[in-house]
């Protein structure tokens, strides 16, 4: 029953075509909603993933988001041409620290435009933010019309916590879902996530954590 | 004496303005070689370094190197419009653990040709490589003409080693220059690192290192 919340993840900068050959034919055998890769595999994983319901979601900025907005917007566009599905970009976290909002609408705005009918998940990396910067952020998502707001990267310490996704589900209600992802390895703590507000689950432990 | 061997570094996601002023203004004080900083400031580190002889280096691809040659390939272009004078690319590490020479090849030169005459420095992950892939990725170099040959990222687990360096140089020998990088946090091991070939460091306590 909760197949279809998970983006079956595999981000690792070392993973090879056997690797991610594995992630998507688990993807098709338990019939996950997305594989979350690299941009460098989303035309191998669309083309095999080609004539089946599995989506394919790639990652823009990863995990730093330090990138210029050019450059997020050419990849967005880039991974679309590629077969990709499902965008997860990272904000500019040094500007939501500056509270730069202009700043962050226009990079979100512009990638949300590149992005055409595909999904946009904005991932605003929780675990270096203070509640105020949550707040802010959440409510850009809503002002930009982006499909989700994601937790994480995983990779700059700190995952998905219960409180986080509460707080952001308390300010975008039912204008944006939410994607929760870092750190998901029990289902326990995914179905906790779940009660407390999000609609995706990001994971590499995805077959153990549907079984 | 070491001032010109260091590229003062912070490449942390949060870092606002305020931090990379500090870093610029140490690096005109100290005369470090260059600032390396994220792609997102380096229009404002090359604004504030005109007139001085402290460049900007600047990472691509980075620092998973997952990302698509196009991608990186446009990153580099803009990174030189905003003032970059050297490019530190991520090589795609899951094609060289494929051992696809001809992917690095093409990635790695046709970033070459977007860096004109800018400065090359090709990040090859050496905490992620045996040392079978070490040697095949730094003869990919030679035969590429990079400049430089870069240990670590520092994100992904590991850093320089004295033993990595050694073997590095044992490779590309004059052919191209070394620069260590990734948790060089102290002085006598940072001369360890010189003595064993590099000629340039990576590093955010540069002024710990140079006093």
């Amino acid at each position: 029953m909760y197949e279809k919340y998970i983006d079956h993840t595999n981000l690792k900068p070392d993973s090879t075509y056997e690797d991610i050959k594995k992630l998507v034919d688990e993807a098709i055998e338990y019939k996950f909603a997305t594989v979350c890769v690299n941009p460098c595999r989303v035309k191998m994983a669309s083309e095999m993933l080609k004539d089946t319901e599995v989506g394919v979601t790639t990652v823009i900025g990863f995990p730093l988001g330090a990138n210029t907005i050019e450059t997020k917007v050419f990849e967005t566009t880039d991974a679309i041409k590629n077969g990709a599905t499902e965008i997860d970009m990272v904000i500019n976290i040094g500007k939501l620290r500056e509270k730069d909002s202009d700043y962050l609408k226009e990079e979100i705005s512009r990638i949300k435009e590149a992005c055409k009918d595909k999904i946009l998940k904005v991932i605003i990396e929780t675990a270096l933010l203070d509640e105020e910067e949550k707040i802010l952020i959440s409510s850009i998502c809503i002002e930009c019309g982006v499909d989700y707001v994601k937790t994480s990267t995983g990779f700059n310490g700190g995952g998905a916590t219960v409180e986080d996704v509460k707080l952001i589900k308390s300010i975008v209600k039912d204008k944006c879902k939410i994607k929760a992802s870092g750190g998901i390895r029990d289902r326990e703590f995914m179905e906790k996530l779940i009660d407390a507000g999000a609609d995706r689950i990001g994971a590499s432990a995805s077959v153990k954590l549907i079984k």
